[in-house]
């Protein structure tokens, strides 16, 4: 059978099935009456034909061999790093734990929640710092939140954000890009020999700095205080095993990566970046938080807390716009300390710390000077005219050094250094060999970290594989059933596509690896952004940023570049529907725009008239539109062109978010039908897997005239999340056009399909052409609600009851839940949630007769409470634990109640609670 | 941490603590207590130092490029396959399935159960027979198996086995060696031109034969009827997608591999056999076969069926020897099946049958004749004097044919065989090629099979991924907790060890590809078997056999030859401890011997007052003895020096298994102590996964005296399961010797302080030296079951309410528990077995209150039974479910209640039932 066989849930027989009671001949005429012909495209993909599963192995293994994997000593926050071969089994190629969704239901989260928890702890432990979130996308960006975080606090009127001359360079970038926009001034100061400036807001200090030195920075973080500024310090949490962490010294915000702990390099990524705070700053976070809470019974439970904060409920007002974080790679950072322990991170440290001391001794020895006395892992060489000879006779040896400048060489010890690798760079350099030297720590801590229990039970493998598999088993994945998340484009993660994430030829290269290492993934990498521009109808795209949000950024900075550019500054104003995804406003803030909303109509399609009139009141200012195609709303607007006739007209841009571009592969082009710019979610439309809530990759695709203006530095690594470009790229391969158009066509006739046999239950609210909806239908539960009491919350979670993840729930309307069933979905598992809504629309009927005590209310039911000694609900036992049917043999049972999300926003805990709190 | 430091469970702060509770300062001092000096070695294992993880995978990689994989065409019983790889990386890859124990606990076994009823069905209905077991070993052994069932079943007096003269090779060696010792004639007939022999009890047909011809078979199946023989038919079950099948002409017996259906060849193994039998025949099939009963609800359930005919209730009354199977691999070949489905796997044959055909096409266009006209994917090309030079230039064109004589060439198609291999076959012949013809089928087949809807309802990725997940989700396997089984050593299966298995440079290799392509298998073979050597104090090891009870044939057999050798055949006396598995005495009948028993004394040693008594009665045909050590009571005995002189001194060799040499590793050696050869089990000393009850591999190991009498055809291939040795290897790469002798002294501390803990609540049958025991001891349950009537079955159910898996029930002794922890287990897990045994024994003293509706009996609880809407039982629903505080947020239900095993018996049903049965 062909891959697309395999990808697309329904059979033929299934297709025609569901054709029938959607009312349509074929697929072809379905798409035909779905989709507005305004934006059809009518054409056959410029893409290679379908290759097979066993072809496109061997077609990665040929790219996989054209990269070279050296040793890398290049460091600037990429190291080297053995993962656990029991983490990167269970973890990393465990479909429980990478096709699950964000724990937005929490109740059926615990898992990956608990692992998160782990991760903050890890994080406030070891910079001891009050609070950490979890996670950011990377140290560069983490830099930049902490940037705006102290612009947000700071008292100080100044718009001047001070940096270390000796952060990382990547680091700088990203801070310059993401300072701009909103007019803050980023000024560098050479702390060995410069003075900070008279007004700043705020202060970013690395630690150990990019050169690999390690100074005290007690001093400064005491003078930032007393100018009212805020300092950041950007620490490798390695080192906060033998150094004295930020907090100690009161700095207010730490961030970083912590790629180190057990995570490949990947090309750049994806890792976990971190961010800390001290207390009082917690409320300001931005990002994902996960904090403790109770259940119905009392019991902890854990959830996301203070969710406020984020750019889904506050929009445009939001403190940031992340949203896709790292879950994935930060669960494995935290296992990765789960595992060794305080005792062996510190062991680790020491022997790193080890030879980077007999490095430099040998360095010495041999007459070479360094440029810093005080180090970690990383020694800068100076070595006047000849690094760049000394690099490359380093390579020659199989070792990549840093060319810091012509003058000067870092050369960065890790968890793999070995002796042999000393021994080439010393070769390198044509220095002796020494005897292996103890290192000499300064700022030596002296603090406890990692002093919970679970860094201390889980050190023999046996017992960390059973850790990871409780946890996976809490949790609710793809690999259970359905999520059928409207807008999230729950499908398939092939293995296939998978598997090459963890070669060593993709997971150990170095996102610096000189050019003539990675002609793998760069031919890789190549290949899919020009598939990427086929499939949208673009000229450009760029697979930098490593999440939907930072794809949105970029896309907005490049209009903004743009109207600058024609010297138009003065186009600031973005128009955003009410039924947009907050993330768009968050954005545009970020991209020093004016959010300006613009209304929908009855049908839930933008209106039009809204539009003219806010169009004709900035048409001066009018920078751009950022409009969901199809909508938000699951709808294929036929207004569309006429959308964007009108924003150019008055000399704005427009910007199409590709949240829902599963609705339009091979069918229609968002550069083909007016929009200029777009950004993807690999992780929705081409089957990167969501990780708990990460990794994403959002690449930015614009027309030609845009491709000059986009930027370079949204996400710290040239190429953001690399490694894990071969799942886009072997998705695509695979399915080749015909499949892909397949897969877009079956993801509509699924959608159409609930809505046919759920709306007899639950009215769908909004559809296009001929009554059909695109690849996503809104269940409206408003009227329910009002007569009854039950609300989308009772549903969703009695769908736990059932054995299904939730709809997305309340978005884009308040009081409805949103279907997006997805091609991969078969025509048993979509009857079985029909079913279950059916089964559960029969439940509300019957509410009025259990009153407030009733299996929608009490849901999710635990089995400790369906099996509990005392029974004095109304319904019996059988109804809460196997509700229609619910196959007895295999029913997923969920560890808590409820769980109350206020309680722990009022009592905010965010690392991990000591056992006896499960007492 | 070192590997050891992980391997190992306990800590040492943990080894402290389990010192002191057993009254011991050290693990030297708690060795040199245990074990007798008279058997002691003291001195460090001359194997290499310990490796890291990351070295170790380092230096396999070396090794695996030292292998080169050509492309395939050799054929013989091995083919390429494309493993789906969602099956590769949700089963092979995942513990959840190759950490499980043979399925002897039912209740917590119906995920694999499940699996291998599919398996059955799957063979069952190609070969068109009546019921199938699962699994055989390899096609060599299950056409062994075939042979000696047909000599029980035929009425003829006669010895003689007709073998068809295109039989694989291999498999004709293996029937040679197995019935030898038996006095089997086995008589090679040329079909095309010789007759049968005039008297025979059996006949093989090879279908399609060796040579590829596909031959009508049904007059030789009626004639040897009228001869009163049974007829097997060794057929290959891709091709019987496409030919009429041996049932379908009343062929008694079919056997064969499954290996094409998606199992890796591995050089060579590991594989699932099939073995199949008309209606009439199934209660004499050997092995394990799974049946379908109920269970207390009178719900359908699976469980091993007819297990009286097996070697461990039969012994020397055994049908076969086998024991270990290979049910990792009979779940992949069967979820082959699941996946592709009737038309899936007929379109793949059909595929490769037309590249046969092709293949035909363009050499007869060439010139080259054919040496049969009808064939399936196997040609023979006719070559006289040429097939060298043509094997060769195929080779340098990247394709590995077959050299089948000097004059022909064999060639064989399969799923993977491209244009671009026929291409190059036809270039090495010097003949051009042709454009592709269609497969012309000879006898075709009509019959429907694989009708079952498991066949057709997981043809998606997504519907298959959930389907794994489902039935892992039944099983308990080691990744969910501890598996305290005696004899059979479940300890950690490190990831590290199991990476390699799938690297493309071990899965792919063939059996019989040139030895220029094999150097890095063969270099590892021959360390590890060095390794090996080392540590048994033997003299020679041969990995060949690939499970256990083949290493014990192949050392039987060494003994036999060395005695006929001498020209002492009289010696056919086999003495065997009353307490032995019972796979030595149905060994050593297959070898020929007479089994003679030794009674035990009543501490559990071997009596030597018997021993004597028995020695001079048997003096002058003594064979050997056959012992384990330590012995099965789990005790170190302090006689076995003394008892090997006694052997020795009539003449006769001394066999020890090495099923418990997990408590000899580092300490002393059988091959120094006085045994002349010995069977080791990889699968339990050396950490090759039970995989749900095989594969395993059995390696025999001799001294120099026995090396040239060991067989070379135990098994189909030359070096067994060569495919799961690095393994091993690796294990043993990673511990060095210290880890060794380490991992030996706690899996005594362990073993010692569970029955220090438990002491008290159960009696502890049989100890040695200082009391103490080796690495596992017996819980006498015999005294309370006489006082309440509460069974070793009860307290292993109640074991699964409490999160665990049984210890070895009523072995070596009826009435009682054998505990073996190992050394994996920390010290957190042990307390918890301690005390879930505590718990249950004042559950016990609580029976006489509840009566016989007591939670001992009705144990395991499922859910559906605890949460049911009444509940009438005497004890509360909190105390079936959760007894003792089990984890309320992870608790593992079995599936089923306790299943009925002799009603399954009563009314075998050895196929997937309906679903209908389930409603």
């Amino acid at each position: 059978m062909s891959f697309a066989g395999r990808h697309i849930g329904p059979s033929d027989d299934d297709q025609r099935r569901m054709l029938e009671t959607v009312g349509h001949g074929s697929l072809d005429e379905l798409m035909d009456a779905a989709i507005p012909e305004v934006i059809r495209w009518h054409g056959s993909l410029d893409l290679p034909a379908a290759a097979s599963e066993p072809e496109t192995i061997a077609e990665l293994r040929a790219l996989a061999e054209r990269n070279t994997v050296a040793a890398s000593m290049i460091g600037l926050g990429y190291y080297g790093t053995h993962t656990p071969a029991v983490i990167r089994r269970n973890v990393l190629e465990n479909p429980a734990w990478y096709t699950a969704y964000t724990p937005y239901q929490p109740e059926i989260s615990q898992g990956r929640l608990e692992a998160l928890l782990n991760f903050q702890t890890m994080v406030t432990d070891l910079t001891g710092l009050a609070t950490a979130n979890a996670s950011m996308l990377d140290e560069g960006t983490a830099a930049a939140e902490a940037m705006t975080l102290a612009r947000r606090a700071s008292k100080s009127k100044s718009m001047v954000y001070a940096v270390d001359a000796d952060t990382l360079p990547q680091t700088l970038a990203v801070l310059r890009t993401r300072a701009e926009p909103l007019d803050i001034a980023v000024t560098v100061v050479d702390l060995d020999n410069e003075a900070l400036p008279d007004e700043y807001f705020g202060l970013h200090l690395q630690y150990p700095g990019a050169s690999g030195a390690v100074r005290d920075h007690a001093a400064l973080v005491a003078a930032a205080h007393e100018a009212g500024a805020l300092v950041t310090v950007a620490a490798d949490l390695l080192a906060l095993t033998l150094l004295r962490p930020p907090g100690e010294i009161a700095a207010d915000i730490a961030a970083g990566t912590t790629q180190r702990f057990g995570v490949p390099m990947g090309f750049g990524g994806p890792h976990a970046g971190y961010l800390a705070v001290r207390a009082g700053l917690e409320r300001m976070l931005p990002g994902r938080l996960v904090g403790v809470s109770r259940d119905a019974d009392g019991a902890p439970a854990y959830r996301l807390a203070l969710q406020t904060r984020e750019q889904h409920i506050r929009r445009e007002k939001a403190t940031s716009n992340i949203c896709t974080a790292q879950v994935l790679l930060a669960v494995m950072a935290s296992m990765y300390a789960v595992y060794h322990g305080p005792d062996g991170l510190r062991a680790i440290a020491s022997r790193v710390a080890g030879r980077a001391a007999t490095l430099a001794a040998g360095l010495r020895a041999g007459g070479v000077p360094l440029a810093a006395d005080d180090f970690f892992d990383t020694v800068t060489a100076v070595v006047p005219g000849r690094a760049s000879a000394i690099v490359e006779a380093a390579a020659e040896r199989g070792v990549n050094l840093w060319l810091a400048s012509p003058d000067t060489v870092g050369i960065a010890c890790d968890e793999l250094s070995s002796e042999a690798h000393l021994e080439a760079v010393w070769d390198a350099f044509g220095v002796s060999a020494v005897a292996a030297v103890s290192p000499r720590v300064p700022l030596e801590r002296t603090s406890d970290f990692l002093t919970h229990p679970v860094f201390h039970s889980h050190h023999s493998e046996t017992a960390m594989l059973r850790y990871l598999r409780r946890l996976a088993d809490k949790d609710y994945a793809l690999d259970r059933g359905m999520i059928p998340l409207g807008s999230c484009t729950m499908k398939l993660n092939a293995t296939t596509e998978m598997e090459p994430v963890t070669w060593p030829a993709f997971a150990d290269m170095h996102p610096f690896a000189p050019a003539s290492q990675t002609a793998g993934y760069t031919a890789l990498i190549s290949q899919l952004e020009g598939w990427l521009a086929e499939i949208t109808g673009y000229d450009a795209v760029s697979v930098q940023p490593n999440a939907g949000s930072q794809g949105e950024l970029a896309g907005l900075l490049a209009i903004r570049e743009y109207h600058l550019g024609r010297g138009e500054a003065h186009r600031d104003v973005c128009l955003i529907p009410s039924s947009a995804h907050g993330t768009n406003a968050a954005s545009a803030v970020m991209a020093g725009m004016r959010v300006v909303v613009v209304a929908c109509d009855a049908e839930g399609n933008v209106d039009l008239v809204d539009l003219d009139r806010l169009v004709d009141l900035h048409r001066d200012s009018l920078a751009a539109i950022m409009v969901t195609y199809p909508s938000t709303h699951g709808v294929y607007e036929t207004g569309i062109a006429s959308l964007c006739a009108k924003v150019h007209d008055a000399g704005g841009q427009v910007y199409v978010d590709g949240a829902n571009l599963n609705a339009l592969v091979g069918f229609a082009k968002p550069g083909r039908f007016g929009a200029d710019v777009s950004h993807l979610n690999l992780h929705k439309t081409f089957c990167i897997p969501h990780g708990g809530g990460g990794p994403g990759v959002g690449p930015v695709a614009v027309r030609a005239h845009l491709a000059p203006y986009l930027p370079t530095a949204v996400s710290a690594a040239p190429f953001g999340s690399a490694g894990i470009l071969p799942i886009s790229w072997a998705y695509l391969r695979m399915m080749g056009p015909d499949g892909l158009a397949r897969a877009t066509g079956v993801a509509v006739l699924a959608a159409n399909y609930v809505a046919a046999r759920l709306r007899a239950h639950y009215p769908v609210l909004y559809s296009g052409n001929k009554g059909l909806v695109a690849h996503e239908c809104i269940l409206d539960l408003r009227p329910l609600t009002k007569a009854t009491g039950v609300t989308v919350d009772d549903v969703a979670k009695r769908l736990i009851d059932y054995g299904f993840h939730a709809p997305t729930m309340s978005f884009p309307v308040a009081g409805t839940l949103m279907v997006e069933p997805t091609e991969s979905e078969d025509l048993a598992e979509l009857d079985r949630f029909c079913d279950a809504m059916i089964a559960i629309r029969a439940e509300i009927s019957a509410v009025e007769s259990w009153g407030a005590d009733n299996p929608l209310r009490n849901a999710p039911h635990t089995a400790a409470m369906v099996t509990a000694d005392d029974w004095d609900h109304p319904y019996p036992r059988s109804l809460a634990a196997y509700p229609d049917g619910v196959d007895r043999a295999s029913k997923y049972w969920p560890p808590v109640r409820r769980i109350d999300g206020a309680y722990g926003d009022r009592n905010l805990v965010c690392a991990c609670p000591p056992p006896e709190a499960f007492a």
